[in-house]
């Protein structure tokens, strides 16, 4: 398997603690947390023990980019052409056999049923989910196991990343990088936010595809722009075909994929450069965000790095706008829980988070201003996945 | 609400033959199907009962979007950010209050548990999902109903479009035919395959935001080459920079979504222009298509559709090298059955089914062909949804 031995030896232990003999999972972010490898249609699953064996089952015709990405331990189904009489016999039978050879039949089997917001497989059009029919695929192949949800514990798992996977969360913020800086060169009057989105997702699925091993990069950016920036606060924002004028506010948020792992980054530009009041306004926004990240190290209460962010912003005058989290955890999809970085939680960080640091304010009738990078928890701080530049213009 | 009459009266009237009493969804495609409306994060919830009566709940934050789509009964929660302090408790109480106004809290009621395919909302980087939560939840407020699954009814219910579902799906073949002229106009060497997905996906994005009334618009290309293409059957290729050169044929493989309306599309170009047997291999391909559409009307069975283009491929000695379906349903995702076009099945063709025709011949070490449109079943035949030109040049 491509997955470094550190999070073997973490998930092992995990299931261990658990009392659970294996994670049985084909939701596409857990596949590519438990074997390192982002599946293109989602109908892979895989199987993880607590002797830290894995064993993937994918559809034959996925096998030959499964292996390529080092993975051994794998056995395939037909599917998708005529001669594949029966896809769902051979995934049982092919479960079956894996569990067989883990000796996990009468075990305690882990799944994943209460994932509600997921990350898509390549084939981003029609991700591929867990619903009851895989569960109670699970159940028939294996009718004297003890099944149970392993939600809670693969989350927690996922909150702490090894330095591997901060590197691979590091290229996948490299990669943003290139959107962010076709955003800042192209947010100019006249053209319209759409156009300044094609760009942007076009510039990260060129470039970031075959950047330093990445087989496939995906951009998703969201472009609000005039008065519109006062919303840009909200988790998903139309992006319209709106020309771009001078003087206008501009904020991209971006979420991109490299390979299953994400980045979530936000920029925000004046159109022809920011008068008087925009500069003092994203000058705040600027020192919050380096308040908060200087707060960063393990031990420190998550409310203690967003209140870090909210003081400078209260103290000068813009608290009331200031409606949302300073920031959230990046992994396997663009937001995951924990860190938490809000008002009140007194949950410590800890080494090998990763979190976004997204302070913004956002005046009704006049516009709004985020800024947001990844950064992950070191041993006594923080270490910056993006370092692009924060300039206005 | 902005969903047409007829859809309304189909749905409540399959609600009565099924003995419930109304369907609670919040699968984005399925918010698509019962309210007309796209759910920007898939955060949102419909209520529709078996008087036709429906109900949307969604984020306070994006009902301004719902609204301006004439939906008229609608409740909010806050959410994403600081002041909501408890979305799933309002969540929660809008869902009694609009189960009480309608009288079904002791009634049958059908939830969508085993759809595991599914569409995105407009937030396509994180799409949301019903998982074991929503169950619960909904048992929590209707303690006194009696919830069952109901994906088979609401799947039953999506083989037949009515008009104006038929008039949506049209625009959004329209605009996958933006795409597709941006293929045609730009397979030339030199250029990549991401280099060529990047510039479809934009033309998409950019010309189909705006375009009849559409909001948002998105197009989800794969690109194959060279001898590639002999693997481009498969449900999810990975498109590489690897550039084009002159007699390499190169396919597009589209999804479109526009407003929650899918297309699915292939065209297949030889780099500047076809040598004597790829024009001969692609002509056995395009007469199969065409001998398929023309099979089809209401009361023919598929297996019949399949044979019509299975015939002329195997006549022209083809045949072991078109491995999979004639077509399959899209609607409100790109994948939707039935309709299923493949030997052996003796379900009727009927009048509003949408499906695709899509004859491929992929021949290992050379090279493959596929070209596929969507028809929607008319009285007495067909109405191709896209007549975008199929040349191979």
């Amino acid at each position: 398997m491509s997955i470094d031995p550190d999070r073997i030896s973490r998930n092992k232990n995990a299931l261990r603690e658990n009392s659970l003999d294996a994670f049985i999972c084909r939701l596409p972010e857990n596949v590519v947390f438990l074997s390192g490898w982002w599946p293109l249609t989602g109908t892979s699953w895989i199987i993880f023990t607590a002797d830290g064996y894995s064993h993937l089952i994918v559809p034959a015709c996925e096998a030959q980019e499964a292996t390529a990405e080092g993975i051994t331990e794998l056995t395939t189904y037909e599917w998708a052409h005529l001669a594949a009489k029966d896809p769902v016999g051979e995934t049982k039978i092919a479960l079956k056999v894996a569990a067989e050879k883990f000796g996990i039949e009468k075990g305690q089997i882990g799944i994943e049923e209460i994932f509600e917001g997921v990350a898509p497989p390549l084939n981003i059009g029609e991700p591929s989910i867990p619903g009851k029919w895989s569960k109670q695929l699970i159940q028939q192949i294996l009718p004297q196991a003890k099944i149970s949800d392993a939600t809670e514990v693969i989350n927690g798992l996922r909150v702490l990343k090894t330095p591997t996977e901060i590197e691979k969360l590091r290229i996948a913020n490299e990669i943003a990088s290139v959107g962010l800086d076709t955003f800042k060169k192209n947010a100019m009057q006249g053209i319209s936010e759409i156009e300044l989105l094609a760009l942007i997702n076009s510039a990260i699925a060129v470039k970031g595809s075959g950047y330093k091993g990445i087989k496939s990069a995906r951009g998703f950016a969201q472009i609000s722009s005039g008065k519109g920036t006062a919303m840009a606060w909200r988790p998903c924002v139309i992006t319209t075909n709106r020309k771009l004028q001078n003087g206008d506010i501009t904020i991209l948020e971006l979420a991109v994929v490299a390979d299953g792992f994400w980045a979530d980054n936000t920029r925000s530009v004046v159109v022809g450069g920011p008068d008087k009041w925009q500069k003092k306004i994203y000058e705040v926004i600027l020192k919050a965000q380096s308040a908060a990240k200087d707060a960063i190290k393990p031990g420190v209460k998550m409310s203690i790095v967003d209140k870090a962010a909210r003081d400078i912003i209260n103290k000068n005058g813009y608290g009331k706008y200031f409606i949302h989290i300073t920031g959230h955890g990046v992994g396997w999809r663009y937001h995951e829980f924990p860190p938490l970085l809000n008002p009140g939680n007194v949950t410590p960080m800890q080494e090998g988070m990763v979190t976004s640091v997204e302070p913004g304010i956002y005046i009704p009738d006049f516009g709004g201003f985020r800024v947001e990078d990844n950064v992950a928890v070191s041993k006594s701080g923080f270490d910056e996945l993006s370092t692009f530049n924060r300039d206005l213009a």
